[in-house]
């Protein structure tokens, strides 16, 4: 069950730079995740319910997602839109340099909903953080993507084989595990607050 | 290179309820990861250099680390002497609930070598925060292990696959991948403080 006036959806660095690594030719994983994070920001504002972006600002000279750069923008179907925060953070965890903390208990916010990119640097340190800080994590996992990659040692990984290792390092230990139509459904199954 | 006044050896997670889960047929990685921690930690006290060990005392009612049972305590061989700070943690991270980040400040550390138990959870964890708090900080490979679980999604994980993947999502965004051996040569290449 998802009670509206405790529950937050968390964007994490759906930006425009991950656009350009696909251009560029980098292949990843769940081509639908950014739909899906679509759905859920409507149904979100639908209901009036807290809605907070996060951005990265990297410090990386190399980076797409250096502040400067066209990259560093918001994806144009998730940006932000009214009121809705917006965090900069230059590191992986949306908790480090950020009010993130501080706001989610303000606002008297029990359950953290994260999607976004990429799903094993930024979204799964801010779930571990979340996880450990007390919230009920909500990691969805057709809402996030990752990338292939050459990995240590030389090692081949696809996007698939890392992002599921991901939900299940987190399963159980920091996060839930949904997906877009279980938290729909959740949110048909509670009343709003 | 490696300055003895500014470099910390943080052991996690090293504790007896490890052994008993080995004890009871789970199947783990690296079968000398405890006696390369003993190495470091030999390195590190022949030089007086700062050692911490991080201990995790589980809430979970069926946890062998639970604080009340015997796999709380510390395996033998890596027990705190003398002054040796432990800390005590009941999440993930090392940083969360303790009071690791002031005392590392506050003693001029920058560099935190991390080994310990299990590679995936906790010292992954711990790695993140650290490297996202701006800690030089570095990962002994062969001084870490985990153990082989059945994943989200009934995915069947060797403990083996878990831990270079961890490797892989630390390399160069967390944390340097290090090895005992390497770890001991910078020691010698290095001038004492």
């Amino acid at each position: 069950m998802l009670v509206a006036g405790r529950t937050a959806l968390v964007l994490v660095d759906v930006q425009k730079g991950f656009l350009e690594r696909e251009a560029s030719g980098e292949r990843r994983n769940n081509a639908g995740a950014v739909a899906n994070m679509v759905r859920l920001l409507e149904a979100f504002r639908a209901r009036g319910m807290t809605v907070i972006h996060i951005r990265h600002a990297s410090t990386n000279p190399g980076s797409v997602l250096r502040p400067e750069r066209p990259g560093f923008a918001s994806m144009d179907h998730t940006r932000e839109i009214g009121d809705e925060p917006v965090l900069i953070k230059s590191v992986n965890s949306g908790f480090i340099g950020t009010d993130l903390e501080e706001r989610l208990r303000s606002a008297g916010i029990a359950t953290v909903i994260l999607v976004g990119a990429t799903t094993n640097h930024c979204v799964e340190t801010t779930a571990r953080m979340a996880g450990n800080l007390g919230y009920d994590t909500r990691l969805v996992e057709d809402a996030c993507y990752t990338f292939d990659r050459i990995g240590h040692g030389g090692r081949r990984e696809s996007a698939e084989d890392i992002h599921a290792m991901t939900l299940s390092n987190l399963d159980g230990e920091f996060a839930t595990i949904e997906t877009t139509d279980s938290l729909l459904a959740a949110f048909e199954n509670s009343a709003a607050a």
